[in-house]
């Protein structure tokens, strides 16, 4: 059958994967093409030297590799750097870049991701097909790595004009053997909707976090914070760096939903001032509503 | 040892116990006092019928009875009512009242139970020790109850100048009984407390899950979210009636606490706009460190 063919496409071998950034998504993604035996090889790359011998230790990886190595060597080469990085990265694969090699990333935005490939790889990006998997966890770093992680979760793939549609097809086929479903949608859209239903809850929930903590009697509210503040404050733990750099990566479609989360604030604020309570309970019945459903149909309960 | 008298005080007799409101919240009290052999009997009353009947079935009362009865024959009476419910409440209860007896409530609100308390009390009023234990859980409803729920959570009790400090006394040992930990604070503070870190927090995530849920492609948005949309979103999915019900009653002290955080919004909305990497990560990082902390020290991690 031709799905059962290997992921190569018609190479008799197996592909070299290269994984740049082996924590948690990279670590997992290389664990779960490991684990299906789509891959003969397994590069590991990155500036974190803790990182790589880690991931050596666990298997994640069978050899540390430099950037050039892998630009030689592999055949898949996954990206998972800050997506600050992503320029200066695709730069110094370009040179040695292998003409059938494909190469694609985890990058949280995807407008910028974008405009750095064609700047850094120019007459080369279709060779660049941009990725985003929907998954994550509370740990990071290679120990954290698992085949699981993305089973059942949603990868979310931009492709360039310029990338063939078998390009697209083996990029997709990685992603289904680690167990996710593949979505295609253009880059804006895909920055657009993640600024609402993932950059939006981090950043309100951080500012929110911040105002009681700056407050003067700070101590006596946060002990009496129960379970609902809990929920509502658990991703302002997150890292400042990582964040910072996804908003400003994301910045015109964070401030375009912040505009839109304000004009909701501002109808409710209204509602309350002026004692309207049929507008709350409406607004309070349609968010609950819309939470329940999604919350019985999600699998995140 | 005076600490081991029983909790009536000097009588020799166990109290009377009656709740109006046979849920989560008053269920779990009669189950803990109970189970301390803290009480001789427990009445039930309230308007939901099978709740009453439930609550009899599974032994957290011993019967049911009208508020006039609870006024006659109880020794401590627990309202847990719709704080708007409060000052009918205690009217029907005022006229047969026993001169002995304390009634304290639960409700999430206290100016203005303590304003319903005195205008439905009159002179009576010193019988009144409003409080309001912080716990709660996912669930509702009498079959939920537990004697464990107030095991190490946080009761805060308002009293009135006219409540002896005898009987400020018998309130507070009840809820240890319970197991809780009780603070005493004035009622404006607790409502501005509570507007903080109880209900801004449901509030903007209701207002954001609704803006959501109404954009035009809110499909596709709900189908990309997260693990960091599940936690934010959880609270959203609350009862609407009764947080409506919380945010008017607490209108004056939300809305002040909600003006607080748009001011911190704006500083962090400007930081973005500006690109002002270092007061973003200023922001993000004062907010990840307090929240870590928070979770280090809450048990609620």
């Amino acid at each position: 059958m031709h799905d059962q063919q290997p992921l190569g496409g018609s190479a008799a071998a197996l592909p070299v994967l290269a994984v740049v950034g082996v924590g948690l998504i990279g670590g997992s993604f290389a664990a779960a093409l490991r684990q299906a035996g789509a891959v003969s090889r397994v590069l590991g790359a990155g500036r974190n030297r803790k990182s790589l011998h880690q991931a050596l230790e666990l298997g994640l990886i069978d050899a540390e590799a430099s950037l050039t190595e892998v630009a030689e060597q592999a055949d898949i080469i996954l990206l998972s750097v800050p997506v600050g990085a992503t320029e200066a990265v695709l730069e110094t694969l370009r040179p040695g870049l292998r003409p059938g090699a494909l190469i694609t990333d985890v990058g949280s935005t995807k407008v910028n991701v974008v405009q750095a490939a064609r700047a850094a790889l120019g007459d080369r990006v279709a060779q660049f097909v941009p990725g985003h998997p929907i998954a994550g966890a509370e740990t990071t770093g290679p120990a954290s790595a698992t085949p699981q992680l993305y089973t059942g979760r949603t990868v979310i793939l931009t492709p360039l004009d310029e990338n063939s549609a078998q390009d697209r097809l083996r990029i997709t086929r990685l992603w289904e053997v680690c167990g996710a479903r593949v979505l295609v949608m253009e880059p804006g859209m895909h920055d657009t909707v993640l600024a609402s239903v993932s950059h939006l809850p981090h950043f309100l929930s951080s500012v929110y976090m911040w105002q009681v903590a700056s407050a003067g009697n700070s101590d006596l509210r946060m002990e009496l914070a129960g379970s609902g503040f809990r929920d509502f404050t658990r991703i302002a733990a997150g890292s400042p760096e990582m964040w910072r750099d996804i908003f400003l990566a994301n910045r015109d479609a964070v401030l375009s939903e912040l505009a839109e989360v304000r004009k909701a604030l501002d109808q409710a604020e209204q509602a309350l001032l002026a004692g309207d309570t049929q507008q709350l309970h409406d607004f309070l019945e349609r968010a609950a509503l819309a939470r329940r459903f999604w919350g019985s149909r999600s699998g995140l309960k």
